[in-house]
């Protein structure tokens, strides 16, 4: 998929179905946390390690597109890269694909914070490198930040 | 809350917490589910008579914002209302309040069609009716149709 | 419902129907927590309460039989009781009812342990004793030991 | 692990952890049916196949003992048996592993019934065959019907 560097595949369970025989809409949001928790381990040595250091990334705003619906035993590619990270925030954006068809999409945006006062704190700079790394790696002709602009418009 | 004249009370499940010690922000939709199936059976006879005619409300988009993190056991109360009824399509907007204090916010937008073929069908005219008048009823000095325009605004 | 002094109501969420139709049966768990969470409140200050002094109650074991489906927006009656705390563990037993009718039961058994090595504490002894008021109150005209008896024996 | 011919691979989702730092105990009902609906499509087809005939296949009944907790981004073997396949029952029996430690096992009871009436209706003569199979494979040398008896003197 365009713009995308990383994926994960995740198989629709039968209990993530609904009385409509379709994927209740809630579990999109925990398919892009499995797509950006594997998206960290694959950049930045995994979730567990910002933990390590006290640091927790808390989710501070979720949206979600359903473009299709997705039912029991779907095989969905989720696709997931990181924009915009500066000070203690950062973005990230996802597809979500179905045979070559895109049945979703949406973007998370968190912040980072201390594990047990929960006040911001910045994004420590091995991570910033590391996610920074993933956008260049994603699509290596275009600069890093002008994808973040373009991230920012897409959303407007 | 200025502007709902609708809620309903949900507590913090234990097995809705994750291991960051607060809500997990999937649950949100959930939260949103039940105060929208609660507004319906208040003011439109219930999701089950949509469903009786063969009629079921998909979503096709959420947004939320978190404000604050909720807790175990925390006591939140999740207002709703309905805008934007035209068409196959209608949208809900959630407050989520604890303590009088707005703790998240967010919008959910729908489509009615065809249990069957999932194809688009207009929203029924009872419903139609039944929601618009909820609508009024929330805030007696405003024409509906504004109030809908600054909802716009607002997600702008 | 006999031998239980406890009960809570709980609506089966759409969130928590599944592509049959009917409510997922791993809810009954997150049901039976609800009841136990609230029973605790009731009786013994809270679940917090445990926390606040370091401990927290693992689940050891749990069984529930599904005798009639439960379905979206059924308002189920969920009874709940406590017997055999003795040491470390305890053990909670529970009914769902829909309109007098029994359509599962279980039990779930727990032992209390440090919060933060997870090894094995005793039962506090105001936990203790909270808990087996809550099970004199349940049915006066029996001894505790009895009742507890009695559960054993019926789930042999 | 002895006994089991099948497996399949979970890894614990941040969304399936609770406060305590754990996955929270309803999760397992939803990994055992994952492992459940692998064996499924491995050897008979898929359980889409059964729907595709008008059948469902309900839970009765379930079981899950916890060994040791489970905790985020465990990656965890779920083995998977089916067992007693007789009239319009059959039964499956779980063994959760990390790293070679059994963290957790259990057992689930099924019916086969008609998917619009919910009447029980016999396992399918090719599902029959096909688990049966199933379960010839995992123990080559241990006739079929023995290791039924052995399953439920172990739940006795």
């Amino acid at each position: 998929m365009d713009g995308f560097g990383f994926s994960t595949e995740v198989r629709v369970r039968f209990a993530e179905t609904d009385a409509q025989g379709i994927a209740h809409n809630a579990n999109y949001f925990v398919w892009f946390e499995v797509a950006r928790v594997e998206h960290l381990e694959r950049y930045a040595g995994g979730y567990q390690r910002l933990r390590d250091v006290g640091i927790e990334a808390l989710v501070l705003e979720t949206h979600v597109r359903y473009l299709q619906p997705a039912r029991f035993d779907d095989r969905l590619r989720v696709h997931a890269r990181c924009l915009d990270v500066r000070g203690a925030r950062f973005r990230y954006e996802y597809a979500v694909e179905r045979s070559s068809e895109t049945i979703a999409d949406g973007w998370t945006a968190h912040a980072t914070v201390d594990a047990t006062t929960f006040r911001p704190t910045r994004v420590p700079a091995w991570l910033v490198d590391a996610l920074g790394a993933s956008g260049r790696e994603d699509v290596p002709g275009l600069p890093s930040e002008n994808r973040a602009d373009q991230g920012r418009r897409e959303r407007g």
